[in-house]
């Protein structure tokens, strides 16, 4: 089968794979009939993640199930799925609290030998471990365009928003308006806040986020902490989303909550960074960080896209070939699309 | 001033009464611009409540700020203000942990010496205690038609749906449509909820709930658990909120909720009556009850009302003015109207 | 090997059967070397629980690891080992929100077709389905009278505590003093209840109640509703705990419990009852029930037990020998002890 | 009457003050028999905290109601009491959130014009801004030395842990055993933590912690990371709370704590600093921090001093005159004593 395999920084190309078989009785082959590239894509693509040259990629995907192993319960031969970006035991300590993330022994797709050797998804088949919990039927009449979303960006933006403990009416500020910002932004709308300010400096993206109904506010041109003020008589934002992952997102996310309020820091941090303590003693703020637990989410998050009460489709601004890939991974890197879907 | 009255069952008047004054540095006096008939008002025209005759009746209003006194530092005469359907002290072991409606020294507006003779709204002018915690100011551009309900009806939708610790992209059931019921409705929508079933037997209201987003389910002449069941792979709702107040809807609210999820009585109940505690113990449902914190909630149910994530105006079918409150409530209680608004 | 079976209502019997093999990769078999005699074994014992003759019993178990399938990696042949009275599938829509004892492919031990046939551990030998999740390693030096009781009776006590939200500095009151009751009140001090008012008729054991910290108090030739007053400035308590399961400790639960209290059933409810709604409302009170969540709450459990915060030791009132469980059965249901545990 | 008064950095003298006056209708005067110096007394005694020279200081008091303002409804002349450490308005967006420690309009006695400029408590009389919710009772028999960590150390270890939504059964790890590190383990122990290690470098502060049930680790003669790692399966602890307030103890924090755990930081933070922000993330760690919220938590702590579960009365470890403030500040600068208490 053709597969999008890695071979050096700034060198994706396409291959042919031998197909996956069934390994374990909890296993499920997909047939891919979409898969999208993301941002984690290009962590690979950029050299920062350490895979093998050769190694298949993508983690994004929805298709159909070709075969199911004997102890495959909830999806069957024929089903039309999509699934989350990784795996987890269902049995392990963390796995019996519900914190899929931290599953002992979870596997990421297409992420190489550091994340569980599991080949990734840009291809026409994909083996799917412990597939009861790792997939889930595509609810009748959704398009791949949106199904694809659940195991991943939209589950991340999702994450964001419950995992900050925003309530009903609060008033959110999100920091970065890539895909999982403005996902982040429309579950935040959806779960009740009363305003959500969108903030970036992309004109492009500040127009998707009103498209919406979120307030956008341009980083520099305008003045974040004035609009999130003067909508909150002076507190500030009740939650702050950093979807940027950077030392001054960060501080600027601490200036933009209220206090008690908290800063959900979806963005990815890798190292030490100055942070601000005393103005987040002082102000009592709750930081809490970390990857997302999409297995945890993907029902309510299918629900919410079935529902239309969330949207990521005008998110999807481009779709190729798998074939095209090579060409697909150097759009993205330029920032030409938002999300890139490519098909088999 | 002129002032609507009990005067005995069935029986209501405007009369004239003395204007209000302020009796505490905590005190305000509010001219009233708007005041609803409400379903409790209800109660008392039933004489099911026990009142004095030419006691003052009414608890929902909006109006502006007359005087208030030097305690008082959240409004200031001329503020046009809406106001909680009842007071709280701020400071015994209830009100010190959030839990106003329980307040030790709490009183309701219009329902005389049982709940803490403080005269009704339905009048020219109103005296209002503790109105820093009792008052908001109008945010502005809102219409008394929407701001009315923040301190009463829409709260207690509001509350119902808060109480029940309803999650994003729950399933969420709603008995009785009634203003409260359908209130309930738009809060779960606006909340997150995937799907509102709305449930009642009379048809304009569940055109209403249809309206707004929800799904109307006729309570007899269609199958509210096989709709229900049919959205859940059969588990019931995540939530069902009882707004009716009636054993066999409280039955009918354990049947259509699922394992280990919640039923919300917001309707009242009064009385000892049978229960199918063994159900109830089997699906491990969590069952709530009791009047709404409306102070506790009135901000957040500004923002939403503020932000158009719900909207009760859709309610409001009828506008009198408060001279023809005899009229008003013979016809509330014909069932003529959902919301009846009084304009002094 | 010798198994206790049912036979007919009020008669056991000790009889040779089959020793269990394994049957599915994730099973394990136990050599039993404790297992306990508890309140449900008596429902069957009355036929009260429909069952079929010759079914072996029992459900409390303390052994050692036997043989284990391929996929089980959390115990191996020769770990000493403690159960729960129940298995989950781990990865059905329950399983997955951690709502274990709701897991739609649960089965009990010892109970026969209706909980799923799964043989009982009142034998020499049991096996252990998905033992990933249903067993626990005993930590070093637990004895098998304390060990025994993470996987039921202290589970149940443990989950009627964390349901109920009990906080810190909380008064409780615990209704019915059976193991469970007495369970439940431990864990409530451990917790940091400040005060735990433990309930009942029967002087022993209203005695034990007081030998670990509570405060005894004798439902009708004492003022439970005085005492708890007096402790609380009146409110009532926080939490009340109804081990009973009857109507009569409902009511008094109740009335017990301050306003937006709550009311904790873990005492079974099988049938309508008549329940104060109107009191129930007007004090706001949260009522939740149902089967209590015992592998969820098994680790934490065992972590008390070990550090011994919770000693049920006191409970074990008798042990026998295996081969006289018929009379052991007889002595339990004349309620000569709290807690009798046979030997094989 | 006689006050304890700043002067300049290390200097502090009792002087002559006029006896304080009811000016608000909300306010108590209190004859003080007890009141404590405390490390928060130090930052100003070192110069750190801005404060006019002749201010009293102090803010840890047990004393006698001498007289109430006509608003005080639940303290009268006679009772005995302790208080807060600080004011809340009862009415602000905070305090209407039960958040008294964020309230709009606080003061903070013996702290000078910058928080709010109340008179100190280290003095013969104290005036009490809004009695009713800063005073209490004091439970009949409990001695000044007990009840005066109610209102300001105990109610922070109590913060600590509940804030950090420890779990029932968790291993919670304390960095810096100082009063309040102290009082966070007792806290923590009496809410069912199963182990609480307490790390310190000064043996009589561990030798409290082990006085009390706790486990002591010397921070750089043992391994602090290895013992909690041996008692968590390799994990990490499930609560950190970090009472020291500095860089290397937030990064020991972040090191001790398990994947998805908390670390609460109580020691305070003032300025910018280091962080380990890929750690904190990569683990999905929740950190928190800032002042207590005394008023909130002052009747649970109350609760569980009255019945002995927590008991800060060892570390009192002098009683000194309050005319030899001079002497005591020097002592408790040179670290002879965990805590002072002064007598007027």
């Amino acid at each position: 089968m053709r597969a999008v395999t890695f071979q050096a920084p700034g060198v994706v190309s396409v291959e042919d794979r031998p197909e996956p078989e069934l390994l374990d009785a909890s296993d499920a082959i997909v047939r891919v009939e979409a898969t999208g590239v993301c941002g984690s894509d290009l962590h690979i693509y950029h050299g920062r993640v350490q895979i093998e040259a050769g190694f298949t990629i993508g983690h994004e995907y929805v298709g159909t199930v070709l075969a199911a192993g004997d102890a495959v319960t909830r999806v069957a031969p024929g089903d039309r799925v999509l699934g989350c970006f990784q795996t987890a035991c269902g049995s392990c300590w963390f796995c019996r609290r519900g914190l899929f993330h931290r599953c002992l022994h979870s596997r990421t797709f297409g992420h190489g030998a550091t994340l569980g050797s599991l080949q990734g998804t840009q291809a026409e088949m994909a083996l799917i471990p412990n597939a009861d919990l790792v997939l889930r039927k595509v609810p009748d009449g959704m398009s791949s365009d949106v199904a694809l979303f659940a195991g991943d960006v939209m589950g991340t933006g999702f994450h964001a928003v419950k995992d900050s403990q925003m309530q009903l009416g609060d008033v959110v500020a999100v920091l970065g308006l890539g895909p999982v910002g403005l996902c982040a932004a429309q579950v935040a709308l959806a779960a009740g806040a009363s305003k959500v300010f969108a903030i970036d400096t992309v004109a492009e993206r500040l127009d998707v986020a009103r498209a919406f109904g979120a307030e956008p506010v341009h980083l520099t041109e305008e003045d974040p902490k004035a609009a999130v003020s003067s909508a909150t008589e002076g507190r500030g934002a009740d939650v702050t989303i950093d979807a940027v992952g950077d030392p001054r997102a960060l501080e600027t996310a601490i200036r933009l909550t209220r206090a008690c309020g908290s800063v959900q820091c979806i963005g990815v941090y890798a190292e030490r960074t100055e942070v601000h303590m005393g103005l987040l003693w002082l102000k009592a703020i709750t930081l809490r960080g970390g990857q997302a637990n999409v297995i945890a989410h993907v029902d309510p998050v299918l629900a919410m896209l079935a529902a239309g009460r969330v949207d990521p489709s005008l998110l999807v601004t481009r779709h190729m070939a798998l074939d095209d890939a090579a060409e697909a991974y150097a759009a993205y890197d330029r920032r030409e699309a938002l999300k890139i879907i490519l098909t088999p």
